[in-house]
């Protein structure tokens, strides 16, 4: 420690080395500084506290001779042991975080993704060439939308691979999702209705609510969010997860996003938030262009990530704002400093450009694939228990009960056999207008090797009496 | 390119390689596929667009007849030349950015930073060792707050230098003040009156408005924030910089702090945001320790950044919950995910925990305060037309006109001097109760070389006619 900052009172009623001395005693006693600590110099903490030298040096003197302190020549002062005094709250002590729910043997979690196969040995080498290579402004604050030719880079790879329609300009690239809904709720202003379907992703829920939105939830039918009950909400935004709906896995086919858009182009003020978070992973079917693809009226913001496609550590998602959105932005909050470091965007570029983002995603979409298809063909056997939906895209699949077992009921049996499935109840946001159905759970695949399936889905089997 | 995303339809319409052929037509036209690009192979697209290959066979060949694209043996298909197309709107073509204002040869900004004294190599190793050394789960997503050793680190750093009570787990971590000044307004709730000082750090103040909140700018005196006028205001929060006033550069007295605390202390909902943002650097007088320290009941909010401190690149800064607030993030709020990488959170523990900041600040006091009485030693001869103010502390002093010329006027004369000094005026959210005042300029050191500090001062000598 070379620095201790002492409010000093120079009022007179107790002399400065008292007040150094009083000062450095408390914090021993109270575990601030502990046992083994170096205290700065005398020369050092003099100048540091502007008072001269012999102050510090008689107030050191004084803890030295109750004990507080000791010195070791050549090496400087150092804070004792001393275990049987009473310790208040230490200060800045380890502490519990949150306790973890228990893990399960088994988990199916939706969330998790496979990061085994991430070229860490690349990113690395990257990493140090982008420090080697650039130029040193690289340590300065980028551009607050991004840096210029990641935007481009991101740019064709959306218009190569999803079909978006934009220029780099309308990119903004922010630390993760959650960043970007806060920053998108600034632009849309506070207040507004925004209708989520129902079951949703929560956090985006949660976000929107926590940024004093009024989130109206709105039931889906087999083909996406209801558009009767839509047009009923009287929000003015809506946020929907087209290409695989979160959690049902349903993919909204043309129809329904055209009569989204014309709802959206119904009215001046209303906007559509396409969510594409898993896009990349598709194993059945052709490729379904995003929505904003679709889009011709500058009606649809586009939100993705690369948290998903390449590892959660990497904080960059994008989102695609229409040019009247575009506009409040370059108006109103141009000033929002970019909250990725321009090191990480450096890297993420490179990897881009250089081609191993492709190439990644490639390896990873056979080893989805390769799960999911083994997945599927253990659960061959579960066909009369429970129908399989939500099989043609992402990471994971529902099973729906056919023989009147409760959620509850599933969940739990599957405990006891230490495998974790989620309930769809955890997704609701109300009881949808029909009833809640039959009982239906989540099961996720990403995060799990191909012996945890085969041996996973034996002990769901048995769990689940089939 | 290895994908091109086509939206087919089946509708017996068109046929598929009639679709394929138009799309990547237009896109030739339209110039999103430009010359010299490599189109995806025919088994490739084949199996992307899960057509047969003949189909896209087909589709190449008549766009090859039409010269659109070229055959390379052995390479491929490339998009053809086709300069006389009209290309309306490129789609991810090089955009201009917002042009910047011209820049000034002698730029005296209060915003400037220097890092050329950083330690760039050292930043290099600890990036390779973090890479290196640690587990992969420096790949995954870390916890909300931070990771606990960081905060930990910073917890143990601010209680040393700031004199800030806390423990780890009252410290969230952010990519920036931006981002941790929205997270905030979502702890405090929407729709709050904040008291702003005037003038004031105006970023702070955008933030602000643009969330929502209604901003009452507060009128200074010697000692910083008006007590009167802030009780005036009816504010629920009030937004400081007691350690030095942006931009007056005042220092707040205990006094003054006091007050404010009090004012706190009147009413349950009452905050005080403590922005630090500068406190590293300072010249003159006994370190005084942070608003926080004082504070026993949990009234003040602390922020502090090491873009500052370290480099604009490194986008984290950090805040201090006091524990009401705390209750609520950690109730309502938990979920956010962090927006920082843990890669970065783990090379800035290194960077702290072995020393290199303690050391690297040490070094930029020196250097600053090398600047800073440069500074001070070439204005002395200003002091018939100025009055020099803040000079104790941050990064700029003020020069207060003695003469009776307008703070347009000394702007606009040291500009035809190559110099730029910045006008108080840009920082005022309104005028004073007491009117204006004299002309004040602000004039930053940070960025400039001791050569530029003679020669600028020398400039503006001339300029100001002194």
């Amino acid at each position: 420690m070379n620095e201790l900052t002492i409010p000093l009172k120079e009022d007179g009623k107790e002399h400065l080395y008292q007040q150094i001395y009083n000062y450095i005693k408390n914090e021993i006693r109270r575990g601030s500084l502990s046992a083994g600590q170096k205290l700065p110099s005398t020369r050092r903490l003099a100048e540091h506290l502007q008072v001269s030298r012999s102050t510090v040096d008689f107030a050191y003197g004084q803890l030295l001779s109750e004990g507080y302190i000791e010195s070791r020549p050549y090496k400087g002062h150092f804070v004792c042991e001393i275990t049987k005094l009473y310790h208040p709250a230490p200060v800045s002590g380890k502490e519990e975080e949150t306790p973890k729910e228990a893990s399960a043997a088994y988990d199916f979690s939706p969330n998790g993704i496979d990061i085994t196969a991430f070229p860490f040995s690349t990113w690395k080498r990257i990493s140090k060439d982008v420090l080697m290579d650039e130029e040193r402004n690289v340590f300065e604050l980028g551009a607050p939308k991004g840096d210029q030719r990641l935007r481009e880079a991101i740019c064709g790879y959306l218009h190569g691979s999803r079909g978006v329609e934009c220029t780099p300009g309308q990119i903004i690239v922010g630390a993760g999702n959650d960043y970007l809904l806060m920053l998108l709720q600034k632009i849309l202003g506070t207040a507004q209705r925004v209708a989520v379907e129902n079951p949703a992703y929560m956090r985006a829920a949660r976000i929107f609510a926590s940024g004093g939105y009024e989130v109206t939830p709105v039931d889906l039918d087999e083909n996406g969010m209801r558009i009767d009950l839509l047009k009923k909400s009287r929000a003015r935004i809506a946020y929907i997860t087209p290409s695989h709906q979160f959690p049902t896995g349903v993919v909204m086919p043309i129809g329904r996003r055209m009569e989204i858009l014309s709802w959206a182009k119904e009215g001046e003020e209303r906007y559509i938030i396409e969510d594409d978070y898993d896009s990349e992973f598709r194993y059945k079917g052709m490729p379904i262009p995003s929505m904003q693809a679709s889009d011709g009226e500058g009606k649809v913001i586009y939100l993705g990530t690369f948290s998903k496609s390449i590892a959660p550590a990497i904080r960059i998602s994008y989102m695609v704002l229409p040019k009247p959105l575009l506009n409040i932005y370059e108006e109103k909050l141009w000033f929002i400093s970019s909250t990725v470091s321009r090191i990480d965007q450096a890297i993420l570029y490179r990897f881009l450009e250089d081609g191993y983002f492709e190439r990644y995603l490639n390896k990873m979409r056979k080893l989805y694939k390769g799960k999911h298809d083994l997945l599927l063909e253990r659960l061959k056997s579960f066909k009369k228990a429970f129908r399989i939906r939500g099989e043609y895209a992402g990471l994971h699949i529902l099973l729906e009960d056919r023989r009147g077992w409760s959620e509850k009921e599933i969940i739990e049996a599957a405990e006891k056999e230490e495998c974790r499935v989620y309930g769809m109840g955890g997704y609701m946001l109300k009881e949808p207008e029909q009833g809640g159905g039959p009982g239906t759970v989540i099961v996720g695949y990403a995060a799990l090797t191909e012996e945890q399936i085969i041996e996973g889905t034996d002990r769901l089997k048995k769990a689940w009496r089939i």
